[in-house]
Formats: structure tokens, sequence, C-alpha cells
């Protein structure tokens, strides 16, 4: 391609409103264009960025035996009914009638879809296993699109479902999707991906993991160990608490007036923190209900394992005097018996503690829960901190850090295939329910976090087997007829030999030129100049400056070739 | 791809539904599944299809310098907004509000996206000409969607759009595109599709063509010349007609009681049809206003061409006496001043009339127009007929035919780009605003048409290039581990030569093999079965039954892929 054909516009300054690189570059260098909240146009470079990268993903995908489908975008609303995310998903899921009156939903994702296909198709277990995948557009309506490509209401997605007659098998089948992500994320030049646990949220079923590429812009908090192989999503780590020892003491009352945080009340009584217990008051979604939860002064509640556990949406409580609690003096004995009560995990640490005692101005020192308020149920609803205990190597080894969630893949069981009634004969004749995994990328978002790990300050860099093209040529001064002529020829033998090549055949400064090549990011750059054909050389380099070189110009092709070559290899190694 | 793997169910009997050669064959085939009106899920054959249909088009868009771009499917409604189209399409466009309750609609064409990913980008001469294309998904809520892949709501089209600074370039690059087409319909097997001239409709514009593939279930009536190349469609086909002769008569009234239609008081004053003026009325949608069309007793409205001429929607009309007018006794002299008079040129060819006096129970005779009437201006308004002119050639060689649109071209001028302000400076520094054509193939209906023209009693014939796979292997009795070995080891070998092997490796009966075999219309079929490998051959064919053969077991390899490189080439040609 013609760098003087290709439609597209640079810009040197950065938009007021991008924050991340990959955002700053991707409207710099003209890579998309914005046409609403969330909403982008893609510019002619970053198509070809994302059909490589839907190319590797088909390749991945058929090698683990997918079969591509297409669903649709818009469908009637009644299968989403029948699944019941109709009703359960809030405004994220876009909901319009058809000129006929009918509900419709844009699909945000395609279970239902996959069932819808298969449910009457795969009706005897000879079918089963398989797997279909489809990459189209979606559309979510998130509150806080932001980020440029990373968080945007429009997407193509990758998505595959598998559908199984065993746990066994579904378990088996998602250990192969799970290293062909693995193969997905190399070959598009990020490697350095970890798959996390993660919950499995509105997508129903119990294990699953998410793909994250660690940086410091993520939106997802993750839990890492630095001892063992240990990864969660903040959201659902598991938390291992020490035990503090010490003996039984008195349950004593005492007045402390006007203080209401337990930090107040410790500093007050000379307590240590973590003998205390804080409570915090939500509300549920489901039922109105008020849910006290006890947590060690210390802790904080992670709030999605509470939703987890009570299966419910929470909200900060209001009014807490209807349920029969005074606030800032909640505790565990003689607690109202209008609210449920969650113990966290981290209350089995100490014989004893300090805790508000259900009246104005008091708390209680030295309650053994066991001893004043009887059979406790401990759950852990409590968030990871850095340095914490690793509940795999149970070393103090927890360490924080933020990551893009690239890709997703969810154990469903029979979520999906129960509701919607899909059942097939079984070996011995009985009607059985399917169960199902599924398995997404973002192939935007992909694009965005490849740029986010491999930029400098004055673009990206991209990895050679996504990049729009593979060979830039910078014709610096294409008004010479020498210039002209060596690089119009290099141009098309490059193309003859299959390699893909920017030809920047404009009439500008070298500076506008280089600085226009950085933005563009391709990763192997060969500079024709005038001074460089006096000597007989042209200029080859890589983008990510580990190499440059003067080539004798009549070597530049094979040159060029071969170090493409090279590098594409070393990707698919 | 072994059978006894893919997801996919085939049926005996035709559904209630299916009206149609390919809908039939696609349903009972296990191609698609309904999921709602005119919405469509598609298996893995189907996808393949497509999926080769789509790489065509990419390869033929990018020879005429095409760039791929990805526009919105969801789009603020306020670029609609700009160029008229919110306003001015009924509920076939959808139209939502987000969780932010902005206006937004599904894109059913992408004009208006065009037009904002370029124009701020091409905003000099220099840029200019360019073409963009994209495939995607685009959404109309069609009131009757009929014909499984032929006329959906949802539906993946190939849409691209070019912008110039001249006329002249427009033209020649929309020549450009038309013979793009060509070669496309040609290397998808239907090289048979022709090109008519037609009405540009709600896209704007002036000269547009549509390609059609001929066929009997079309939806779209065509006129042919049998003698020269013109073709057209009946919408906008031009009508020419012989001059009848004869010399003025004197202007009589006559009593014409209860006679109402044209043919009935013709009869009674024994005139022949052609020499009488017919009435048809209109309400027009812009203003309400009423509109008499005047043409010859023998021809036709043609409302398409009525409402080019009007710029108006128009519906039969009501209470034609709140107009002044006298149903059934309407003619040109003297009537109501409250109506608009359209005179069709088929009333240039007589000096004398039959028609309404406008006076119940009267008709006129003799009624000269020039003379009676006044200066009147004639458009051509009528209804092509068969036997009727060609008005290229100018003999009577018209014939009528039925098509199904398979792509458009538009020659669009300024429309969108006027009203979206979209401009460019021209060399001499001045602002311009580029012109544009746009550009459109639906991918689900090409396949569909495709399979409209290449079927048979039992199934499809799918063209090698854009077959789902290029042979079908069919085990006969792979539970014999005769045929079994070696029906393994073709398929090896043939999937290892690059050949596209559908295996149908189930131990089903002949019948049941061979009759799916003809459902998925792969081109070329080999057999092994017990008996022909005793005698040391397999038996090759083709899907359209103009070649079957025995092979020596031995030699199939090579006669396979040597009779895929064939029809390859047959169809590349």
């Amino acid at each position: 391609m013609k760098f003087s054909a290709m439609l597209t516009k640079r810009f040197k300054d950065t938009p007021a409103d991008c924050q991340i690189a990959s955002h700053i570059f991707m409207i710099r260098g003209g890579y998309m264009k914005n046409v609403g909240n969330g909403i982008y146009s893609l510019f002619p470079i970053t198509k070809r960025i994302t059909s490589k990268i839907e190319r590797i993903m088909r390749e991945e995908m058929d090698r683990i035996d997918g079969q591509e489908v297409l669903f649709p975008v818009a469908m009637p609303a009644n299968i989403w009914k029948e699944s019941g995310r109709y009703d359960s998903i809030a405004n994220e899921l876009v909901r319009f009638k058809d000129r006929g009156g009918n509900d419709m939903v844009l699909g945000m994702t395609h279970e239902e879809a996959a069932v819808h296909l298969a449910r009457e198709t795969a009706d005897s277990y000879q079918q089963y296993p398989f797997m279909i995948y489809q990459i189209q557009t979606k559309f979510r309506d998130e509150p806080r699109a932001r980020g440029g490509l990373i968080r945007v209401r429009e997407f193509t997605m990758k998505d595959a479902y598998s559908f199984h007659t065993s746990k066994e098998d579904l378990e088996q089948y998602y250990e192969r999707c799970h290293k062909a992500y693995e193969r997905i994320f190399a070959r598009c030049g990020v490697p350095e991906v970890i798959s996390v646990k993660s919950d499995s949220g509105m997508m129903g079923g119990k294990v699953a993991h998410e793909f994250m590429l660690c940086t410091p812009v993520g939106e997802d908090s993750l839990v890492v160990c630095k001892d063992c192989d240990f990864r969660a999503n903040m959201e659902t780590a598991e938390c291992v608490y020490d035990d503090l020892g010490g003996e039984e003491k008195t349950l004593t009352k005492e007045y402390t007036p006007e203080m209401k945080s337990i930090e107040d009340v410790c500093a007050y009584l000379k307590q240590d923190v973590n003998r205390s217990i804080k409570a915090v008051v939500y509300q549920k979604e489901t039922d109105d209900k008020c849910v006290v939860v006890f947590v060690r002064g210390d802790v904080e509640v992670n709030e999605t394992k509470l939703r987890n556990h009570l299966k419910s949406e929470v909200y900060p409580a209001q009014e807490l005097e209807r349920f029969g609690l005074v606030a800032g003096f909640i505790g565990p004995k003689g607690i109202s018996d209008k609210v449920e009560v969650v113990y966290d995990i981290s209350l089995k640490t100490s014989q004893f503690y300090t805790c508000g005692a259900n009246e104005e101005n008091c708390h209680l020192t030295g309650l053994n829960l066991a001893r004043d308020v009887g059979d406790v149920n401990f759950v852990d609803v409590g968030k990871a901190v850095e340095g914490g205990i690793c509940p795999s190597c149970g070393k103090h080894s927890l360490s924080l850090t933020r990551g893009i969630e690239v890709g997703n893949i969810f154990q469903l069981g029979d979520r999906y295939t129960s509701s919607m009634g899909m059942k097939y004969i079984d070996r011995d004749g009985t009607l059985k329910t399917p169960i199902m995994g599924c398995y997404g990328i973002g192939v935007g978002r992909l694009a965005a976090s490849v740029c986010e790990a491999h930029h400098d300050d004055y673009g990206p860099i991209w990895p050679i087997s996504i990049a729009p093209w593979q060979v830039q040529i910078c014709a610096l001064r294409s008004d010479d007829s020498e210039v002209k002529a060596f690089a119009d020829k290099l141009y098309e033998e490059l193309e003859n030999a299959g390699v893909e090549v920017l030809y920047d055949d404009r009439p500008v400064s070298a500076g506008v030129m280089f600085s226009d090549a950085d933005l563009s990011g391709i990763p192997v750059r060969v500079v024709v100049s005038p001074k460089g054909l006096k000597n007989g050389t042209v200029e080859i380099s890589k983008r990510d400056k580990s190499y440059m070189d003067k080539i004798a110009k009549d070597a530049a092709l094979e040159s060029l070739k071969a170090l493409v070559k090279q590098m594409l290899d070393e990707l698919n190694a």
C-alpha cells in the first residue's frame, strides 16, 4: 500500500480525553474515529491488525476442533427470557421493539443463541463433545466506556461455546482451550498474559479464568503470589489468616461515647485493631433484607465474594434503625433478629475481640464468639491485601497488581442448557442435560492491549504477526528520481515476494515521515535516501530499536525477506 | 472435517413455510436455523460458504484499490439526523435509546458512517479518489422477510463507498466497480448475473444499477430486450409508444350511465381502448394532496416512476368527492382545480381520445388534448409490457422476466457529502464538496441465490469456489476395516495436499449417505465401498452429474487433486 493513497490522518497533539498509551497513539496515529460514546469506526490500518488477530483466533479455534458459525446480533428476546437473563441483566443489555412490537435484544454474549442452535441438532450422545464459535459484533451498553478500544460499547468478539456429556469431558476441553488461549496471546506477541481464577459473574457457572495482561493502567485488581504460581482476580481471591494466639478474656461492657469507628474505639481502649470486630451493613437487592457482615477490624469486605455468598446484588444499607441496628455500635452479641448476619473467616483468629454492644455509646471487650454468641458459620468475604498469606504456598507473599482482561473462559455447567431445556439421548436411552463451557476474547481490546504492552514514547511497536504491514519503506526525498526508482522497485519486489509493505512515497520531510512511521508501528523499516544510495546502501532497522544497520542496496531485498521471516518464526515458535 | 463430528442435522420433509429451492434445501440440509422472523443462525456448513464468498469479495475490492474498514452496527442517531434519513426512512430503520437516553439506530447501510469517517480525514484533493469498504452485519426491519436467506432482516453485507472530486472520476470508478462485481459473481459461479438500470430509491443519487440473477422466484420484475443489450428494472424502465396516427375529431359528450371502467365505456362506444384516457387517482404522502394520473387506456401506471416524479410516496386516493372529482367519470377537460394532474407520454400517440367528462354518467369522445385542454406537460409514468418497444433499439422486443437482486451500485453524487458538510481543499485553494458512489452485495443472499441457480431435485450444487468443502468422501460400510483404512488414508492425504474434504465416516446406509451428500452439495464425490475396493477401484463423480467414473484406487488421490484443480481453474478463468 502506498502511504499517499491510504485513508488516514495523524495528529501531533494528544487529545484531552486520552489517558492511556494505546488510546493516545491509536487516536494520534489515525487508527480509529469516535462515532459516539464507546463506539468507533476503524480505519484501514486497524482493520488490517484486527483481521490478522482474527485469523490467528480462527486457526487456534479450528486446531481444537472448533466449528465456526454465525449467530445474530439482534435476537428476539424470547430466548433471553428462557434463560432468565432478559430479566436478570440490567441496562447493559440493549432492548428494543421491532416494527411488529416484538421484544428484541442486541447480543452482548451468545450463550442463548448457542443453545438455541445446538439444542435440537445435538440430540444424541454420539454428537458430543463439540465446540462452535463465531467472530462477530457485540453491543454492551457499558456505563463507563473508556480508554479507546479497551472498554467500548460495541466490539468484535471471538466467542466459543463447547458442549459436553460429563464434567470430566468439560474439564478436559476447558484445559485444551486454556492452552489454545495461551497460544493465541503468544502468537499475537503478548506471551506475558497470565490466567487468573475469577468470578463467573453474570455468566453463571463455577470455574472461570480471566486472561490478564499486567499493566498499571488495567482496570482489574489481581492478587499474585511472588513465591508460587498462585494468581487470582481480587474479586475471588481466597483469604488466609494467621492465628493471633492468646487466651479467652472476660466479657466487659465499656462506655465509648461518640466513638463510631472501630479504629477510634481500639485507640481509646488500647486494643489492637486485629482484635476487634468491624460491622459493615448492606441491603440485598433480591429481598430488600438487611445484612450485617462482621469482619476483623483490619480486614475489608470483598463485595463480589459477599454477593456470590448471598446470591444477590448488595448495596450500602440505609435506615439502620428500621432493622433495630444502633449505628456505630453494632456487634455480634444481642444483635437484632431482623437482620441476616455473616461472619468472615478472619474472625476465627482470636479468642477475644472488641466489638459494638448494640447499645448507644457502648462497646464490649473480651468477646469470645463461641462462648458469647454460640455456633457461628464462618465464610470468606474478605479482601486480599499486599503481603497477605498465599492460599497456595502459605507464605506472606501476596502482591497486588493490575491487569487488562484480554480473554476469559468459563465452565458454565448446565446454567443455560438446563434453563433452556436442552437434552440429548444418552447411551442408555435416557434423556440428559448436556453441560457447557464458554470462551471469549475481544478483538479490538486485544489489539489495544498489545499496544499498551508494546510501545515507546513515539508510538506502538506492533508484533510482526499482527502488524498492519511487515515492512515500511521510507523514501526520503521521493522527488529524487534515483530514490523514487529504487524505492518503487523495492516495493514491487517485496510485494511480489509476499512481504506486506507500506510504502511512504509522500513528499514530506524526514521528521514528518519518521514520526508518522513511529505512529504506524510497523516492525521493520527501510530508509531509502539520496545520501544512502550515493554510498550504495539503504538503512534497515527494527521499530523496537533492537537492530539498525546499513545494508548494500543490492542486498536490501534479501535482507528484508530474511528479517521478516526470522521475526515471524520467532513469534510462531 | 469428519461428518460425524459436524454440528448438523438434516430433515427429510420440506418445512411448510418454505416455497423456494434455496430455502427448502438450506433448511432440510441443516444450513441455518431460524431464530426469529427474518433472523437466522448459520451452521458451520454455511459459514464455510459465506467465508469463501467474503474472501472473493475482499480480493476483488482490494484489486480495485479498496481499503477495508469497519463501521459500527449501532450508531448514534445524530449522523443519521445530519443526512436527513433519520426522519425520511420509516420503520425499516431500527431506532432505540441507549442507557443514557440517547437516540441510536442500527445500521441498515453505512453512507453516513462512511462520510463521518472520511470527512475530516480526506481534506485535500490529493487524497482523492479513494474507496473504503467493510463486510459486516446490517439490520433492516423488513415488513416481509421471506425465502430463507433471500430476504432477511439481519444480514452480512459487503458495502463499499468511493469518494471523488469530479463526476468523470466517479463515472470511471463506477465502471471499474461494475467490472469487479461481474468478476465477483463469475467467481462465485453465477456469471449469468446481469446488471440492470434501476431506481436509486432511498439512497439518493441518479445513476444506479442492480445486479440480477434471473429466476422465476425472483421478487424483482425486469424488462429485457430480446434483440439488444437493453435491460432495466421494471421500476424505472423507460416506455416508448408508436404513434397511432389518425386525424382530429369533433369533441362530443356521450351519456354513459353506470359505466365506470374505461373498458366498459370503450366497448359501449365502440372505441379502441388505446384511444381512451384512463384516470388513476393517488394521494401524496408529503402534503396529502390529490394527484390524478392520466394514462392511455391500455397502459398501467408505474408507481415507482410516479413517486420519483412527484418526489413523494403515493397511496390510492380516498374520498374523491372532497377534491371535486366524480368517481368513474374523471377526464382532463374541466377537471377540478383542487387536484394535481399528471399526463403520461402514452397520451402523445393519438389526436382523439375517449375520456371522462367530469360529470356523473358522461364521457367525452374526440378529445384532442392540445385543442381542448391546452399546453400539457407529458411525463413517463407508464409500465413496460411484454412485446413493448425497446427504448434502445426501437423494436417491439421487450420481454418481462423476474430476478433476485444480488448486488447494487449507485452514483450518489453529493447526496450525503453535501448534507453532512464534507469538504476538501481543491488544487486552487477553494473548498469543495466531494461526490460519492456506493456499492453493496449481501453475502447470505448471494449464497442462497447461487443455490437457487444451481440445484437439482435433491439439493444444492455448489460451485467449487464457494463450496463448503471441495471433495466429499463417502465411506460405504465404514465398519469394513478395509474401507475404513482406505478412506482414512485418502482423507489424510487429500487434506495434506490442501484439498478441503468432508469425510462421511458414519455407519449409515448408502441411501442416507447419498441423500445427505446431495444436500451438502459438495462438487466432487468419491465413494469408497467394499465392492469397489475388491475390484481395486473407487467411484469419482461430480455433484452436477456431468462426470462419473471408476478409478483405480491407487490413482484416486491424483485424480481427485487434478479434478479439483481443473474445476477451480475453470471458475477463475
